[in-house]
């Protein structure tokens, strides 16, 4: 299956939320080349609106939508990053968000979503309690329902935050990209980017070996769902979709695996030689090119760094400080 | 005592330093302004080279000194940043860094000052041995001692963060300036910045309760010196010099403080909402702005954020990710 999505659908993309979302610096550590032995330009979608990457794909699905569909509003079902993107999109469009969320979801989250003013309607922590409940919101109310990564409009916004990189480092030929893969929708957009808009042609998803769906899809050359992810990078539990898998079949050069301990010692390499914070799963690329340093030696490469999101609390024993997650 | 520094000593520490330093960002945070409820603009000193704008004023004083003084090599005593920041400009220069360290530094720190080829010489963990070491290294080696902050060369190399900032925000009118102040090296270089380089004649230094010398030096007109400083902020606990004391007295509006409950939470603001690592002593100014509504309510205030060295370890315990400090 071919996908249908056209450098014009990309460029649209950007064109319509480029107002809303920040175009997110590119940083360099020489610390970090000497240790990869290679050049990397990590575009830092942790600084992104909602501290992730998903601001872009919320941001396009809601602001395509129709006149009449805005009326109704629009729903989703996530207790991560997806749900902001779409509180937080709603918001910009005058719009609803019905966001469907696990009663035990994290407070903070919770709080997140409605701090864009989006509705918070709880339900049982099931997967089928959430599709039901979605089901639900979509009778209901007429609301259009966004999927986190299945659709095109999406992947075009993800698609954005390698057009940005590759604009911003127009004076340099970057040889490798690489971006973490869950769902798909930010390494197919990716993909899609830099088959369209550069001459970059190895193109990596990274993944967590504890939910290696895409790994082991991409070999089969079918869909394999992920079945009981194990993974300290919760953002890459989640499986492939259809769209996704098409373009990523056509596009990537390979899937590229770390272990948990690769991916926290990649995450602790960037939060110290970097000072910024980064999510688990943020750090499955860096942690796949310190373990396969035979295809990166001295080459440019780009990493998407997608997403800043950790609960972190400090509190103080005495004049120590502590940390908890 | 008046200072004999002149803006020409800053000018020409910066030009002195320029290609050695990185030129750090200015970010802002609207989360942050509406909770504070004015407008801040952070320059990150967590992102200079050795994490902390301490590399500024050793890279002026070592540059500073005679081919002569250079031959012979540099020492100083110091188990935090300005440690790492002699070591640095020591192998910049290609001289050599003799750096007392207490035989119970962290490891990370030792080895901090041996990777820029940095000579470590332990002494025991009381303030009399490490001057006696120092002492020692300056008898036999004929080495020159860079104080952390006592020392014109460091105060004008301190000076060029500030300088840059007002350099870069020339398009808008800063009404205030921040800077945290332990020895004084940072506050009296920004205050004397502010001052020839810019309208700003709001200056405020500011302090942890814990270790308030610098208050109740300001109030007394007379330098009183730290006894027994408890805080969290530890890059803050040593007392004002003699010469850092006379710019401050000169030139500050005030010395604002903070309790480190307040640190704490200003600390934990800036690491939730703009994804950027800074230590304790770094969020002081903050913490002292939201302590101090009424002094900046609607205006637009600059910080120095000064660093970003904190020993962070990630763990695993089953696919939960664990910290410590």
């Amino acid at each position: 299956m071919q996908s249908s999505i056209a450098p014009a659908h990309i460029v649209e993309a950007h064109d319509r939320i480029r107002n809303y979302i920040h175009r997110t610096p590119i940083l360099t550590c020489q610390q970090i080349d000497d240790i990869a032995g290679c050049e990397i330009y990590f575009k830092c979608e942790n600084f992104q609106k909602v501290g992730a990457f998903k601001a872009r794909g919320g941001l396009n699905a809601v602001l395509s939508l129709s006149p009449q569909e805005l009326e109704k509003g629009v729903t989703t079902h996530s207790s991560g990053n997806h749900a902001q993107a779409i509180a937080l999109a709603a918001k910009i469009a005058g719009t609803h968000a019905y966001i469907v969320m696990p009663e035990n979801a994290p407070r903070v989250k919770v709080d997140a979503v409605r701090g864009y003013d989006g509705e918070v309607i709880f339900c049982k922590p099931t997967l089928e309690a959430r599709e039901t409940t979605v089901q639900e919101v979509i009778r209901e109310k007429n609301a259009t329902f966004i999927h986190p990564y299945n659709d095109e409009r999406i992947i075009c916004g993800q698609a954005t935050a390698a057009k940005e990189l590759i604009e911003d480092l127009s004076h340099l030929q970057l040889d490798s990209i690489l971006a973490p893969v869950g769902g798909g929708g930010l390494l197919s957009g990716t993909a899609l980017a830099a088959s369209f808009f550069s001459q970059i042609r190895e193109i990596y998803g990274c993944e967590p070996e504890g939910a290696d769906d895409a790994f082991q899809s991409f070999r089969a050359g079918v869909l394999i769902p992920q079945r009981n992810p194990q993974t300290v990078a919760d953002g890459l539990r989640t499986s492939l979709g259809e769209k996704t898998f098409a373009v990523i079949s056509d596009l990537v050069s390979d899937i590229l695996l770390a272990d948990d301990q690769e991916i926290v010692a990649a995450m602790e390499l960037i939060w110290q030689r970097m000072k910024i914070i980064i999510e688990p799963s943020c750090a499955t690329p860096l942690a796949a090119v310190l373990r396969n340093p035979h295809l990166f030696a001295g080459k440019k490469i780009g990493i998407i760094l997608s997403g800043g999101n950790v609960d972190i609390k400090f509190g103080l024993d005495g004049t120590r400080l502590t940390f908890s997650s």
